[in-house]
């Protein structure tokens, strides 16, 4: 493999600057911008490769699949998504979110941790492996959506509808992070999620706050309603919540007290005196990982600019994601959802869902986790992170688990890359790690 | 007086075009906008009158002060306004709000009842009574503030400073409406008001809402925390917060039993079903006129756009008011809103004061109101409703009741005026009314 390295360092400016462009796109799926733009550049590094390239068209953005076909006896997949995250708060970008800008060894750039990075670290990965040896150890897929950053709305058609395409030995999925002490962390499960808009309406049109004596307030009517959703022990209280969420096996106890988590450090970092329940070692891990959240992503209603304004609002709406594990529904969920404004008093109040996942997970026994752990060791002389689970969401579960095909993660982030928020970052350093990682474990899983 | 109403009748473009003119300025204080501008559009009105003109410079926007010494026994006093309320949301509207619109005998513009119009039809009353009579009756002196949508910073200081010039025998408020079945409507009083900010800080930087399961989100903090300050049946909970609110008298049980409030009309005018726990008859009138209030004027927090955005926010934000009755101290209301908070556990969370007022009220035998209530039956040939108290706030305490100035409120408003919300507006025929009420109340009060 020295030689695939050494390709990739006299080329690492080359795939740098492959990874600018890209990130100068700004394929943000809830927008709609640029997808076809973003498409396109994608297509021409996979037809680069010589990969089999097919665009499906869906409701949504599309998907790309790529195809390289070795005739080999195994098969690797790599999941990945070229749409991100909405950039804003803009103003608090120390550069344009969509101008991508090296400093201090970092490239800051939405979506370039989440998940540019990480994606074209599987093509340069390829690309290396084929300028160096000629021909591929497995038959690679990418499946690359472009709808990732709003729940994948259309991978389970596109999925249910293409299983031999998508049919795999083994899928790289596409998210992954360094700990805050440098060590890689994989992962084999995502959680699942249920993402709602909660809607309340008063009066038809914004009034004078005078009549705030008499008439109701839909911004006290959400805040009520929200008070009753979860309590500040963190305590998810609507009935049934936690019904088919299974205890944890002593595997991933075991696997939970390995994790080295850098609590201080992180904290420092943040700008937080201490945990959610001041939280800490083993039930922090256990938190992060195993248990499923109630979280406020938005709130809005009313006069929000500086100073004062005296107005009763008209509307009051929240945007809430739940992450879900083990075996809870999103369906179900939405369901219970329901019944508990309804209640408690709350029939008023509509519920708009968005999105909706499954949490999913591969066995730790499967060979495809067993040949990144040891690619990892090697490559880093040093044991990775197992996680059971991210603690973020994806559609591992509608792509891999469904199927019966297992999937591990692992990707160029590091622990404070700020995922979907301002100063989105990688180090270069990481992108190239990556690079190499994903080469060396195409390299074993031929094996 | 046929002569001056005659006056007016036939100057009726002239005077809705000065309206017009005045309403083009955004003049809205909080923003800082055309100050100036506007200052000099109705000094020059002043000085047409031949009045003698102020400007009186503050810390923040300055205050228009102008006398017309017709050295005759009595004075009496117009307060009024010209700042603005903010005209967002701004998309709301139906026409800009800055470009005055003339729809089924309605004048829309931001701050056309709040109080362009009420300023203004005194100042065309002035005009029309010199015109026609030559000599006023009275002493004039209008007091024309800048800052009244921001909480009058700056008038404490001026009245205090000024008590000579803010002298008077009675104070015309700058305030009023028609109620939903057209009777006119005369307050003896305002509300006082706290106006605060409550900030909420989590980490450093929006993260991945999957750090939600461990890092503690200030959208929830600041959820738990509105929820223990007022519950579901409108109760405020603060410790003390009711204390100083004295009962009301047989007097005040009176004027209120003799409100005709429309609540049917209103209802279906603002498409709700019913009023907060469903008040009705007396009780509803007392709540609007006599209890204090706490109302979420906006709330904002983490990503409020279209689609779902999985994010944790770093701060969240919002801005309450505090109507105030009777007794409370803006200054003591303060104190206990942040012991309410410690009590509860929120000391985290920050309180930032924007504005402060007491509550005022004229005795309803003092011969100012006699007066107005005279002069509005004899023009309106039915009898006006009497209030207690307007719904709403105004610096009246400041300016007058701490001087022993009475002070009574009327305008040109209409029952769905829209004050500080989008499509804002007056009836022009409400306006023409108000110039001539205006003018006669200053011929009764010379006698």
């Amino acid at each position: 493999m020295e030689k695939v390295y050494q390709f990739i360092e006299d080329h690492k400016d080359m795939y740098l600057d492959w990874l600018i462009e890209l990130c100068k796109q700004p394929s943000v799926a809830v927008q709609n911008r640029v997808i076809r733009e973003t498409i396109n550049l994608v297509k021409n590094h996979l037809d680069d490769l010589n990969a089999k390239v097919e665009i499906i068209e869906t409701p949504g953005n599309p998907i790309i699949f790529g195809e390289l076909n070795s005739s080999k006896k195994k098969t690797l997949s790599f999941y990945n998504h070229y749409d991100v995250q909405p950039e804003d708060p803009v103003e608090l970008w120390e550069s344009p979110p969509f101008s991508p800008e090296i400093r201090e060894g970092k490239l800051f750039a939405r979506g370039v941790a989440d998940n540019k990075g990480t994606l074209l670290s599987r093509i340069c990965a390829v690309h290396a492996y084929q300028k160096v040896y000629g021909e591929l150890p497995v038959n690679i897929k990418f499946i690359i959506e472009g709808e990732e950053e709003v729940g994948s709305p259309n991978l389970e058609w596109f999925a249910d509808n293409h299983v031999e395409m998508i049919a795999s030995d083994g899928c790289i999925w596409e998210n992954g992070f360094k700990s805050i002490d440098g060590t890689l962390q994989i992962s084999l499960g995502c959680k699942g999620m249920l993402y709602v808009e909660l809607c309340a309406q008063g009066a038809n049109t914004d009034l004078h706050s005078a009549k705030a004596a008499i008439i109701e307030n839909p911004a006290w009517r959400l805040v009520w309603a929200l008070s009753t959703l979860k309590n500040e022990k963190e305590e998810i209280l609507i009935d049934g919540f936690y019904n088919r969420i299974l205890p944890l096996t002593d595997e991933e106890r075991a696997l939970t007290e390995g994790i080295e988590y850098l609590e201080k450090e992180e904290l420092e970092q943040l700008g937080v005196k201490h945990y959610v329940n001041h939280l800490t070692g083993f039930a922090l891990k256990e938190k992060l990982i195993y248990q499923p959240t109630c979280t406020i992503c938005g709130i809005e209603s009313g006069y929000t600019d500086e100073g004062a304004k005296t107005v009763l609002p008209s509307k009051a709406k929240v945007k809430l994601d739940f992450r879900l594990v083990s075996e809870q529904d999103p369906g179900e969920i939405l369901t219970l959802l329901r019944k508990h404004l309804d209640k408690h008093g709350f029939q008023d109040i509509e519920i708009i869902p968005l999105k909706g996942q499954r949490a999913a997970v591969t066995n730790i026994t499967d060979p495809l986790v067993d040949k990144v752990i040891k690619s990892a060791t090697k490559f880093y002389n040093k044991e990775p992170q197992v996680l059971r689970s991210q603690a973020g969401t994806g559609p591992m579960y509608k792509l891999c688990q469904k199927f019966g095909i297992p999937s591990v993660g692992f990707g160029v982030g590091n622990s404070n890359s700020k995922n979907h928020a301002p100063n989105e970052n990688i180090f270069i350093s990481d992108f190239l790690e990556g690079i190499k990682l994903s080469a060396l474990v195409l390299h074993e899983f031929a094996d």
